[in-house]
């Protein structure tokens, strides 16, 4: 007997039912918006990560030799995959590009709740425009997706603030501030005392009156402050350019899922310009769910045009965990319309009553074992079937059949040519 | 710039459009055969192979060492991760168990056309039946599937044949013949001239008028010919076990696009009883597009009760060559039923039809890159918008849009608070 692999999961039928419904409404509203799916590998060249991206990437990666000499790795990430991909085919693919894909990405991380070494993301991406309407677009399609799924402004808020603004702040000061490790400390902040907190930003160049002065004025979010504060370009352009998003995310809908956070930093080296990350309001599953922004440098670094770029990649685990928390998370169930019961031998008009209700689309299950009556009512138990259909030789030497709701337990003869008839979804109602 | 590995494919939203079209024909078939989805790991321990598969597939598995010295590997098929799926919750699981999957699997082999490193299938098993339905329903899901396509009886046939038959014939020789040796033999006679099978069967321990006769024998696929001239119970029990899969199979409805071929042995050394294949009815496409059969030791083999078990595996790269073949393969191109053109500063209502138009389920854009009134609507073409609707700011001074309809060309104005109103898909039709 073998075992799984830690950090890589199987998903039986109830499970996965559930975590089919929440990508099928995913997709349907990126769908809705135009994104287009897109199909990409599962093995990269190692080299799309070891040459640019950070450290703690490169450490996870499921990373070897193939047969053919090649250094290859199991795929982290989408975002290199697709700045490949426009680069290959920039000259004839129509702007705005707007793509998505649901697939598992590979780190070789710690296993906790919500986070496997095999891992599920709906990425979607807008390639092509600088506007502030694609940020706003994006953040209205991660706003429907989510009530899509049943959640509301109580369940959830992103969680916004714009790359150049935490680095136009720290800049403007007269001291030499390192600014990546003054990022570093914001992004630990909320994990952190403010002692602490206060600590690394000082050994990140500020003196402490600095450091409070900084951390009051980051924590009010307020923009018109900030930038009166740096009183630079970088920061009055990104403000402005916030506002923009947010002004046209309320055209779009998602304004009032959105609140200005100026800790907000992520992690990923490659973001430019808004940047966003959604938590559960309650601050219940309390790390981030999963975050999105604006890379404009990535296709350029890639080798080709300076293209923009704004996207989002809800991950399916930490999604789940809000969902469940919201109490939105679908039934861990299968659902069944039919189940065709065989008594005696009555294969054929049982064989004949289940493709005319699989015609109709419904989900039918008969009898493949050989099993008895009563095994085989509980097997139509055991997949929720809603209806059950007993086709017995008795029954049949009557020209009837049995229609049995599994619900009630109530059942009642009808005649075999009416079943299903020109019914589209008999039911025990339908001949009561 | 990188490029992607040899044998990886990318798929554009073209291509994608129409493979996900076909994934979900064959997905939907396999829904109202009760089947049930499962999610799988992409990687496993290497052992599940190299323990005991044959030769071929070990070689071409893509295996490494993990960062915790696991011996893992790609997965180059489903079934060995399916047998442990149901050993692992063995009692919970009520039988017979139905399950399906789509997904990729990775081997390193010689790249052509319809065959790549990277390759996607639809697998589709039934564990805990020996019964001869449960063959018939592989076989009549297989059916559905394709006819659901699309294609017909002219397009596909699937050649079935019974493992222990040619076995069983062979064995009834009274010379020592090498079994494997001569099944190898006949797998190979389709490629080969009948010199050369002949030589084969030779090597393998038949004399040249024994091959002559065998070869003869099978070639007609006579099971009754075939029965008497082995006479053994191992070759009744195959013939007779043949016979009542086919007498199912009619039941089902699959009857009609079955031919008992015997030359049909399937490389795989885990099959046990009934085996298929589909072929081309035309040849044009010269490979087997899938194929299938009964394996029911293999649970067993892996540490489980024994338990019967009968699959198939549609793989989608023979399976779009055929299609391609019959001419029912999708169209490869993205569709969109609105465009909203922006001209002027009309973001606010060209968002609320566009918003709109989305709740009611169409796939809709709109302008995120501020481009101007051509660009957008070469845009709108190139994602073969069936319907523009312009929203222009001296159209709106007048309370008015227009609509556009793409094939046409033809357009008009009406109230821009009757979009889209009441209806439930407004088009230029509608207010012509």
């Amino acid at each position: 007997m073998y075992d799984g692999i830690k950090g890589f999961r199987d998903f039986y039928p109830g499970e996965m039912a559930a975590r089919r419904a929440t990508i099928d409404t995913i997709e349907d509203a990126a769908h809705r918006y135009g994104f287009r799916e897109i199909g990409t590998p599962a093995l990269e060249r190692a080299e799309m990560w070891t040459d640019k991206s950070g450290d703690e990437i490169v450490e996870e990666l499921y990373a070897f030799e193939d047969q053919g000499g090649r250094h290859v790795t199991l795929t982290p990430e989408l975002t290199p995959t697709v700045a490949r991909m426009v680069v290959a085919k920039q000259q004839e693919l129509s702007k705005p590009i707007k793509w998505f894909s649901t697939r598992p990405f590979w780190r070789y991380e710690q296993v906790q709740q919500g986070r496997q070494r095999e891992f599920y993301q709906t990425n979607v991406d807008i390639f092509g425009s600088s506007e502030p309407e694609a940020d706003a677009e994006i953040l209205a399609w991660a706003a429907d997706a989510l009530t899509d799924l049943g959640l509301t402004g109580d369940h959830f808020e992103f969680r916004i603030s714009h790359r150049d603004i935490l680095g136009g702040v720290l800049e403007s000061y007269e001291t030499d501030v390192d600014t990546t490790e003054a990022i570093r400390a914001v992004d630990k902040s909320g994990k952190i005392s403010t002692a602490e907190y206060h600590d690394l930003l000082v050994e990140a160049g500020l003196s402490y009156d600095q450091a409070a002065e900084f951390d009051e004025l980051i924590a009010s979010g307020d923009l018109e402050d900030v930038e009166s504060f740096a009183d630079t370009e970088r920061v009055t352009a990104a403000v402005e350019n916030l506002q923009h998003v947010l002004g046209a995310a309320e055209d779009f809908g998602a304004r009032e899922y959105c609140t200005i956070s100026l800790e907000t930093a992520r992690g990923l080296d490659y973001y430019t310009g808004v940047v966003f990350e959604c938590f559960d309001s309650t601050g219940e599953v309390s790390r981030s769910i999963f975050g999105g922004g604006r890379y404009d440098d990535l296709i350029e670094s890639f080798g080709g045009q300076p293209t923009p770029a704004v996207g989002v990649a809800p991950g399916h685990a930490t999604l789940a965990l809000l969902c469940q928390r919201a109490g939105v998370w679908p039934e861990e169930e299968v659902t069944t319309d039919y189940y065709v019961l065989q008594v005696g031998d009555t294969r054929a008009e049982a064989a004949r009553i289940t493709r005319e209700l699989r015609d109709r689309g419904h989900v039918v299950e008969t009898d493949v074992a050989g099993r008895s009556f009563g095994a085989q009512l509980d097997y139509a138990d055991s997949i929720n079937a809603e209806t059950v259909v007993i086709v017995g030789e008795q029954d049949l030497a009557n020209d009837e059949v049995t229609i049995k709701d599994m619900e009630s337990g109530d059942q009642l003869q009808t005649a075999v040519e009416e079943f299903p008839g020109d019914r589209e979804r008999p039911t025990y109602e339908d001949f009561a």
